[in-house]
């Protein structure tokens, strides 16, 4: 593979950092052109795609790596065009970079404009997903940002084909050279070398599990944004339309629970606890949810339900998975502080029909996303409309909440005078 | 002092994070009274600060400080006026909270709305002035968020007294307990228990020198805005009114070196080298400038004018002084490339005549502010129209160039639906 050299990764950043100052002046015309020619590229050059991750999947079966991990590492055809399709959709977003956010003219005539621009020089490190590869590598193209990956080594095969597709379009594209590289290694060494280069790379986005956020967060210099894990709570209120709570209820556990925006803890107002609780219990259960819940949900839940004691580790565990933490309180106020206390602070629901109840929730809810009368599964950037996500922050410096393009750019204050001087 | 006890700093921050939740619900009016009221008090209570304040400069005096830092650590009544009259200008600037950034109907019938919120409890560490006891309070209760005070022990019982006056006004205009506190102590202990309050403290703010900032950088895992260092470079181009490029460099040295927006280097193109730097450094000179410059720049020195010979390091150095290094670039290619190396990406300013060398500039040299055919100087929150800023950041998440009220806030995102769940 031409991309992937034995270069250093100081000398990979160096000349992605070359590279980003001509990114950034790039028109989107350019851009877009390069996003489709690496569109059609990856069509076009599927079989090559497919023999690397046959042998990314051949050394993963040896590995004896589970099924849930083989089939986020396989690729088919239908993948691959689905990515493109992506790529795509990225390039028909609007261009992000040179948008005026304010303009004015001072009191001395100065014009001061704050303009959208680039970050710089990305790093982006994941797991075993090779999709990523060009996902992100498209988000940071149309943000103006030159891209470093670091992929894991089980997908080194599928990584540096994809990365060396994408090149080798864009560059025939007009892109810079070093607008975009893939780090040859995928250990600990090469993590912390990226990680480390303050100055020369502007964000590193670690996409992955808990154990590749804990590998950055010991070392990194370079700002890191990390995307979310996500204890999200559905709160049925004493007032709630209890069709919609279990409706809500359902749909935020269920319909993809291994997502960060997916319900972990159920609550509700003690006035309805008896109405509500019976039959939502057995639909959970019915629908194949494990239950842990507090001493009044439990006594609440028919004799053909299963439901364990919930610990304290259960409020403040995000299963990821089909398990359900219950709890009774006893106030919209007893709701919130649990929340508060227990939640991640990422997307917070109240089923309700009191006005009231819900400007409390939202206000004093501290999190990304409070949601009022509907699943929390809709806190997400294409369902917001902002076309692509490289997440979701629940921290809240620079971005909270989904992170679009805008995520990968910051500010320019561009002042034009005509001699002044400041007295 | 009831304000300073013996309580932890753990226990002081849970207490802010309490009262963070209310101060998130204030509407404007009862935060502006209570500016208004501790305004009051420091100008009513002037007779007690002035008299703590004689003790910490009695024993400034004994340990034998700097005239420099025994003038940052005086307080006269004039002074104690004048910090009065900026907690009354930040009570007349419109509150950032409770602003719908940009809001829409989605698809499906949900309404998402963008609201600006406090971040929550801000912590603010800082050497020995006073003032900023009371000028980041009120930035701080301003902007809806509570705030915890850790400052230098020489200034101890000002800060104390400060605090005591401004907490009284404030528990008495309504403000709820905890919305302001100093830690009593300011030693290292303090600061490292600070910032590693990581879930109750929501951002860190140094106010002070590089050795607070290194002292942070090494223990924090709570979020820090770092306000900035400014290696600020002035570039004269081949096209500029070599007047204004005087009056702008003088102004950009002089004004006040003192400042990160004062500039540190002055770049001269060749092709007016020669008309330029001999009056140039002639009036740097005359003005109490020592000055630093390449072997082309000192060649075209005037024998009466003193100019010593830049080494590698006077490039990269902030002087804070009234020094300056000076060097000849043949392009504005080579301006830029010689700000985006040595430049700490604070202000950057470009005089010309020339529209396309203006552009190239602006565009890619990489800094908070560009400024064309005006002094570095301006680059401020007050000039810029904030109406008070904690400080200029130059990193480039979340707060680029200077950090007003804004930079103390975050968004959530509010959801209104009527049962909607995913399909």
């Amino acid at each position: 593979m031409a991309t992937v050299t034995a270069t250093s990764v100081a000398d990979i950043c160096a000349a992605a950092k070359r590279a980003a100052t001509q990114l950034a002046a790039l028109p989107s015309g350019v851009k877009n052109g390069a996003l489709e020619a690496i569109a059609a590229a990856l069509v076009e050059r599927t079989p090559e795609i497919l023999e690397a991750n046959a042998r990314d999947l051949e050394a993963g079966r040896e590995a004896g790596l589970t099924d849930a991990l083989m089939d986020r590492l396989a690729l088919d055809s239908g993948r691959v065009a689905t990515v493109a399709g992506q790529v795509r959709d990225i390039a028909a977003l609007p261009d992000p970079v040179g948008e005026v956010i304010e303009g004015r003219r001072l009191y001395n005539g100065l014009e001061v404009r704050k303009v959208r621009v680039p970050l710089g020089v990305i790093a982006v490190v994941y797991e075993a997903r090779p999709n990523v590869t060009i996902d992100a590598a498209a988000l940071c193209l149309k943000s103006g940002n030159s891209i470093v990956l670091r992929g894991s080594s089980m997908a080194a095969a599928s990584n540096a084909v994809l990365a060396a597709v994408a090149i080798e379009a864009g560059l025939s594209a007009g892109l810079p050279p070093g607008f975009m590289a893939l780090v040859a290694g995928g250990g600990h060494e090469e993590l912390s070398e990226l990680a480390t280069q303050a100055g020369v790379v502007d964000l590193i986005i670690p996409r992955g599990g808990e154990g590749l956020k804990a590998a950055l967060k010991g070392v990194a210099t370079v700002p890191v944004m990390y995307a979310a894990s996500g204890n999200c709570h559905v709160y049925v209120d004493a007032s709630a339309d209890l069709a919609d709570a279990l409706a809500i209820t359902l749909n935020a556990k269920i319909q993809r629970p291994s997502v960060c925006n997916a319900a972990e803890t159920l609550l509700v107002h003690s006035a309805v606890a008896d109405e509500f609780l019976p039959a939502a219990l057995d639909a959970l259960a019915e629908a194949g949810v494990e239950l842990r819940a507090d001493a009044r949900a439990r006594s609440l839940a028919r004799p053909s339900v299963d439901v364990a004691e919930a610990t304290e580790e259960d409020w403040a565990t995000e299963y990821h998975a089909l398990t359900l933490a219950v709890g009774v309180v006893d106030s919209v106020d007893e709701a919130i502080e649990h929340v508060n206390r227990y939640g991640s602070g990422h997307s917070e629901a109240i089923v309700t029909g009191d006005l009231a109840a819900a400007e409390r929730f939202t206000r004093e809810v501290d999190a990304a996303a409070v949601v009022v009368n509907a699943s929390t599964r809709f806190v997400d950037g294409a369902e917001f409309g902002l076309g692509a996500e490289i997440g979701i922050s629940t921290q809240k410096l620079h971005v909270r909440g989904p992170m679009g393009l805008e995520a990968l750019t910051c500010v320019k204050h561009v002042v034009h005078g005509d001699g002044q001087v400041r007295r």
